[in-house]
């Protein structure tokens, strides 16, 4: 019988390119607005997401830093890196600290600085997340990798970069009512079309921004703990993690089996839904990882809500907007909320906590009861699903 | 009721100046060793303890990356960070992971290659436990920050050069018998003392070289699984965890209370002594983090095992030695068995589990019972505990 794992808090910073605040700063402001949506729950070990601190900061010992400017000297603390995905996985081992019985109230935190160097030195820490002997060392991207996918994958199906551009236009839409947003307005699809190239097919409106950020969220062990803090907030609801996967793929793209299919998010998802009990047909709302459109759309094939090829024209269509279930990314998702990197699955947990609470300060969901987030590293080297649940 | 954890394989590389060797090369030698070593049991999930991936090999995704060039590719798999703590932190993290339910073969790994640049460049990477805003930036390196201390102490306790020299010396004979150790040679004090100046007081042969290294150990959950490996290898002998402890201080040393104990090693220790339900005198074997002698020294008084400014002359006098209790750091320590970094951790307990099974091919422990391993990040800016018990 597993132990019953609650969110009781979240803390967001608005993502931006904060020339002039610190990685610690930007940290302390999301661990301070988490224990205060806590009812001032003090966290007792603290899991820090982060990919970049090394190369961009060089600075390491993040996770104690961080807990230390946190007010939180002492206790527990480490970073987790998985690429991109080092908020989910930073959320998968918090999950497990508590499941342990090692540590009763634990903060999952993700924090990056992505603009303390140059943008090419950005560009340059993020093909870490590629393979640097066999990627990396020839002269790929990570954008650049992103776009093969995307070409490939408009070349089988048929789509132009026009039926792409849809995520994007949506993506700005929402964001424009999300105050954490880092580009909080909306476009057209004339300006996404003719923004400058970035890595043919990709151009800029269709990759997520560099951005500063810092997310915690706060989980406990056990209904009742989670039941006081609520009344301490005045909420009449709970939120349960019901369901969590995890899985990998290879680092280079050429080992995979099949280019078009994030394969560990498929594994991910299963696990998720299984441990859950649920099944994509039962999710109301879900926050998916578009680094760019492409992964976007794959991850709503992969994850169950659309069929091989057919996200992009389901999507077009009106699909997974308003009303419709499930709901997907109100917040703006990466392109347009943002993507500070090892913040970011720590980002889409908040958002869906806020979401199943009725309290997110946007775009508002109909009222959902079971939200997913999806989190990836790499092109889906990493999947985390994460499936949280309402309880009144 | 806390679910039991057992250790049930271990495999690692010699530590070396690999300069031949990739990292995933390293790594995935460890990782068969220890599946060998746990009668061909398939780790479910892998932690991997490392530090400097991104600067030294520009590469993150470590996690994967392993997993995949283990031959396991697709499993949940992540690296942790806590400087030279990464893989104490990474064992932590795998003990929560078995322990919540969510996997039930876990490898805990670390891997750390300091060669893949120049020693200046290991140099600024190993900084990077220390406090770039408030430490590095004025110049200071990790070895000058340890140097500040070992003075320090020196000065208030009235110990010499020489008093301190002799734990350079044991090491360098214990690890005269490990096949694994960097520094397999035998010295004497006449070496060590003429050695050259790193920074004053600290010279080259009372700091741990750099090196190159990976260890796995591979737990599972249940006394049941456990025999069952055991009974495939031959063994009489299980080995369990039965405490840990795991805390953080400031990152900075201007910010601590007292330079000349390390306090999150007294907190880890007491959390680790309470879990397992025993005290310093019921420690048979030990393992600590002496990055220098320096914290060799601090780590047997924190723990309990010499009164503060009384482990110098203590050792000097000849105890924790062949038949003395607690023996330490047979294995020849960070000093001579090599500190590759994030993988210094996993090495202390797979020593410490070889001592307990009785067949660790280097100098053997008095058929200890009980093992602690002690494993720290920066001037114990980050320490983890591990207390191991032998079962029949």
């Amino acid at each position: 019988m597993r132990e019953r794992i609650f969110v009781v808090g979240v803390g967001l910073t608005k993502i931006s390119r904060w020339y002039n605040r610190s990685a610690r700063d930007l940290f302390s402001e999301a661990m301070k607005k988490a224990i205060e949506d806590a009812g001032g729950l003090k966290p007792k070990a603290l899991v820090v997401g982060n990919m970049t601190s090394g190369v961009l900061m060089e600075q390491e010992s993040i996770g104690a830093l961080m807990a230390d400017y946190s007010g939180l000297r002492g206790i527990p603390a480490f970073k987790v890196e998985a690429a991109c995905g080092s908020g989910g996985a930073a959320f998968y081992t918090g999950y497990s600290l508590l499941g342990s019985g090692l540590v009763d109230v634990v903060a999952v935190g993700g924090i990056e600085k992505l603009t303390e160097k140059l943008t090419s030195d950005a560009t340059f820490a993020l093909a870490m997340a590629a393979d640097r002997e066999y990627e990396v060392f020839y002269g790929a991207s990570f954008t650049g990798l992103n776009a093969l996918v995307a070409r490939l994958y408009m070349s089988k199906y048929g789509y132009t970069r026009e039926d792409m551009a849809y995520w994007p236009l949506r993506m700005h839409e929402y964001a424009s009512y999300n105050p954490y947003a880092q580009l909080p307005r909306k476009t057209d699809l004339k300006t996404i079309l003719n923004s400058p190239v970035v890595a043919d097919p990709l151009h800029l409106f269709d990759c997520s921004p560099l951005g500063d950020g810092a997310a915690v969220v706060i989980l406990v062990r056990g209904e009742e703990k989670a039941r006081e803090v609520a009344k301490t907030m005045g909420r009449d609801t709970l939120v349960e993690v019901i369901g969590l996967g995890f899985a990998t793929d290879s680092v280079d793209l050429g080992s995979r089996e099949d280019l078009l299919t994030l394969k560990s998010t498929v594994v991910a998802a299963r696990e998720a839904y299984e441990m859950a009990g649920v099944t994509p047909k039962n999710i109301d709302y879900v926050e998916v990882h578009d680094a760019f459109h492409i992964t976007g759309y794959l991850a709503l094939e992969d994850l169950g809500f659309a069929g091989k090829g057919e996200a992009v024209k389901l999507w077009k269509e009106g699909r997974f907007g308003k009303g419709d279930k499930p709901e997907v990314n109100f917040s703006g998702g990466l392109k347009a909320r943002g993507h500070p990197v090892g913040a970011t699955g720590v980002y889409q947990i908040a958002e869906v906590v806020m979401q199943l609470r009725g309290d997110f300060p946007g775009y508002k969901a109909s009222d959902p009861e079971i939200g997913l987030a999806q989190n990836i590293g790499g092109i889906a080297t990493y999947s985390t699903v994460a499936i949280l649940s309402r309880r009144r």
